[in-house]
């Protein structure tokens, strides 16, 4: 008998039937003997349907009160859900994010959870209950509702986990597990049975959009145990998300790549020949991080006398960020010339396996110079090799580095 | 300054516009320096569409979770009425059921208010905000969410002005104020200025849907002084309602009569013919009761040997009263007949100033005499005198007794 804590997003619970089916599904974990925590998002469309109605009384509302309408999304979620189970002769009970003691700090909108009680939660569990707790949201020390943000359901379900010593945190997608590379870009992307944190942090910040990076993040500080799997398929493990210790245990030979990722929501932003002053970066970026614009990559090459700082932003931003530049940071600095691109994208090779592999990064530069690729923008972590390049070229450079990397064979 | 609750039902939280322009008249009390606690239900039609939601996972849910689901709807409101007076630059904040710490016993969907705490609320009003609470909701004492059963809004609202010790309770409505009778039947119907607790709760439970019975009482018991206004009137003072003692310090000729009440909800139920023995009316009531049918009106014959037994209960309920008659009581009290009527209507005259004249009742029989309308039943308490008649007579008798009673003249 196992302890599993089962997130469900809002295409699970998108309808009546769907709550049914995902009934089904639990019922027949239930039915093999294991406890089961059962965490669900809104109806799908439900959030963006009370935002916009809040947007009929005022676009700028207060976070506060915002949180108090979107909350009631999930809130619905629950109680079909528990309806849904106890319609298949199952006990279960739901439980808002307030009820079972989410606490998280006063950030509306985007909180962070602090602790969780969950004594109630925990002896409904053990008198046979599925529990079902409301997804993205929780309150504050003064009891005010507060939600996670968007995706944030993926985070409740591994903190759920983490409290309760669950056995292992699954989280129900439309995909059926993490693979190689998206298979809509290449039809021979392979799902991969595991994969570490490091490289599932790397793989969902770089867009493979399988797991909110907050979750990941949250599962590998608390050691949670994370598997994703397919809402619609009944069969199939998914993929394991695993400490890389305990992945080296299991298998020796660690490829030297688990997956290209790729993202084209990002611009470029160039600021050319900037005196090469000690602070100038801050000069910069400070800014910047003051209107709240995140930055991705940050790159900067020394010239003669002067310097010049390359980032990327998200595109939505870039004439945000430009404006600032122009406006505030431009009188102090006097750049030769500021730039913004947003004809970009990103592409990245992940893997535990290359921190021992030196050629890594060289293989992928061969290869994108032998389709002809020019390279903008070299970024490199321990587990990852990011190049900035033109964007019309994103799909080819993911087709050949996933086949430079032989990824499409087991 | 005073400290003033008002309360809105769901067609005046209908629409974002509906809702700004709640904010407005709120807007226009707060800047005459009162202190104001605005209590709201679900958006008209919201609580239906949620029940309707449920039952597609199941007709019989439990009532813990439709409660979870429905108090969405005010939760929502709340929301939306706090942003609404945000955007008029006053301070304003929502509070759930839970987070004031309304406590309810734990009859989910037809709760009762125990206590109510209020002290985090006090404190927002005292520091000049607009306290908005969701109506209709609590928490029992173990944090589950309840529902007061529709119309609580009501008494959420009373409950409220009792426990803050408010010097009004507004309660807002389709209506300007409690008529002598319904203006629908009688077009000469005149609103009063004021009336009392007991003829307001006689007139309510008769089919006059101000307001609901159990609010009526609530203010009754805690002396909150209630008042009913239009929504959609801006002038206009509505209907105050009093103690009867202050009533008559004001107005010490009481009219005999306050007003003409009916409902054609009822249906009539003959047990003829059973054996006049001590328990007898236990033995015919007990099993109506423990199938939790309510009844109205009761009444007794006595016959030579035998007597005959006659009660109502509401028309959707006369099937199954009448099955729980044949089934389970008939074979211990072996009546010569049992008969059911769905085919009835009530009216009745109601007014504190009929206690000390005899004559109301001979009156309102003469009046219907006069009129060739047959009385099937007839029940009378302190201030009220009802009669059964057949339904196609009703709107004849109301208006047959407001002319008679002289109710059309102020």
């Amino acid at each position: 008998m196992a302890l599993i804590v089962q997130k469900f997003g809002g295409t699970s619970v998108a309808t009546p039937e769907r709550i049914k089916s995902l009934a089904n599904r639990v019922n027949r974990f239930k039915k093999q003997g294991h406890q089961i925590v059962v965490v669900v998002s809104a109806m799908s469309g439900e959030t963006n349907r009370l935002i916009a109605l809040a947007n009929e009384i005022t676009t700028t509302p207060s976070l506060r009160e915002l949180d108090v309408i979107i909350s009631t999304g999930e809130q619905v979620s629950i109680g079909m859900t528990a309806l849904a189970l106890q319609e298949l002769g199952l006990k279960a009970k739901s439980y808002t994010g307030s009820q079972v003691k989410i606490l998280t700090d006063a950030s509306n909108g985007k909180a962070r959870i602090i602790d969780i009680d969950g004594q109630s939660m925990k002896k409904d569990i053990d008198n046979g209950y599925v529990v079902v707790v409301a997804g993205f949201q929780g309150c504050d020390a003064d009891g005010n509702i507060t939600t996670l943000g968007r995706g944030g359901s993926d985070t409740t379900g591994v903190a759920l986990a983490a409290a309760l010593g669950a056995d292992e945190c699954q989280i129900y997608t439309d995909v059926d597990g993490v693979y190689t590379t998206d298979p809509r870009v290449v039809p021979e992307a392979r799902r991969l049975d595991r994969i570490t944190f490091e490289e599932m942090l790397e793989l969902a910040s770089q867009g493979s959009k399988v797991l909110q990076t907050r979750s990941v993040e949250f599962a590998g500080k608390y050691k949670v145990k994370l598997r994703v799997l397919s809402s619609f398929e009944e069969e199939g493990n998914g993929t394991l998300i695993t400490f890389e210790e305990d992945s080296k245990d299991d298998n020796m030979e660690q490829p030297l790549i688990s997956g290209i990722a790729f993202n084209r929501d990002e611009a470029k932003i160039m600021v050319l020949g900037v005196p090469d002053t000690p602070g100038i970066a801050y000069q910069i970026l400070g800014p910047i991080a003051d209107a709240n614009i995140d930055v991705d990559i940050i790159i900067q090459n020394q010239g003669a006398k002067t310097t010049d700082f390359t980032f990327t932003v998200h595109k939505n931003e870039m004439k945000k960020a430009l404006e600032i530049l122009n406006t505030k940071v431009q009188p102090d600095i006097h750049a030769r010339e500021i730039i913004g691109d947003d004809n970009i994208a990103k592409v990245s090779a992940v893997g535990v396996g290359m921190r021992s592999h030196v050629g890594v990064a060289s293989q992928m530069f061969r290869t994108l110079s032998e389709e002809g690729i020019n390279i903008q923008m070299i970024s490199t972590s321990e587990i990852k090799v990011a190049v900035v390049i033109e964007e019309k070229y994103m799909e080819l450079a993911v087709r050949a580095l996933h086949k430079a990397f032989e990824l499409e064979e087991a």
